[in-house]
C-alpha cells in the first residue's frame, strides 16, 4: 500500500512538468530514439535527459540500448492508478453532491406543501 | 494554452504527495475546517498548513476564513482537465496497439495463405 502510494506520488510528480508531458504523448505514438525525440525541444540535452531519466524512475517510460542508440517506450498501465485514484476521486464528490441535490429537493418539496397548506393571505 | 500547461502542472503536483492527496479524498466527502483536517496526520501543523498551501495555489482546494475557523473545500472542476490528459494518453496509446494487432494479423494471414500455396514438401 506505501509502496503503491509512492509509486503514484513518482508518477503525478513525472507528469508535473510540460516537458515530461510532451514526451509521454509522443511516446504514445510509438518508442522513440532518444535523439529524435529531444529533436522537437529547445533544450540542451543534459537537461532534456533528466527529464528522461525523472519519466524512467517513476516507470512511466523506460528504455534499451542497441549499440550506440538509446530508444525509450511508453509503459501505459502505469498510467492507470493515476487515473483510478482520479475517478475515484470524482466519484466520491459527485455521489455527495447528488445527496446533496436530492436534500435541497426534499427541503423544497416541504415548502411546497407547507405553502398549499398555509395559503397566502390577499 | 501554456496558462493551461502550468495549471496543469500545479495540479499534478500538488498530487504527488501522499498527505496532500489524503486531504483531497477528505474534502471530496465535505468541506471540512483545518483543525478537523490536520487532526489524522501525524504531522506538525506548520509543515500540514504547507501542504494546504501548496493545494490552494494550484487551485485544487479554496478555504475562506469566518472568525477563528478556516474552513477547506475541494474544487472538483480544477481536476477535470487532469483527467482529461490521462484520458488523451490512453486513447492515443489504445489507437496505436489496435493499429499494431490489426498489423500483425495481417501478417498472420499472409503467411497463412503463403504456407497453402507452397505446401510444405514431406
Amino acid at each position: 500500500m506505501a509502496k503503491q502510494s509512492a509509486q503514484l506520488s513518482e508518477v503525478f510528480y513525472a507528469l508535473a512538468d510540460p516537458t515530461r508531458r510532451a514526451i509521454v504523448s509522443a511516446l504514445g505514438r510509438g518508442p522513440e530514439a532518444v535523439s529524435v525525440l529531444a529533436a522537437p525541444f529547445a533544450m540542451a540535452l543534459p537537461s532534456f535527459l533528466k527529464h528522461l531519466s525523472v519519466l524512467e524512475r517513476s516507470g512511466v517510460i523506460r528504455s534499451h540500448k542497441l549499440g550506440r542508440v538509446r530508444t525509450c517506450e511508453l509503459v501505459p498501465k502505469t498510467l492507470t492508478p493515476a487515473q483510478r485514484w482520479l475517478a475515484e476521486q470524482r466519484a466520491t464528490w459527485e455521489s455527495r453532491s447528488e445527496r446533496m441535490a436530492r436534500f435541497v429537493e426534499t427541503l423544497h418539496q416541504e415548502d411546497l406543501s407547507r405553502a398549499k397548506r398555509q395559503p397566502r393571505q390577499r
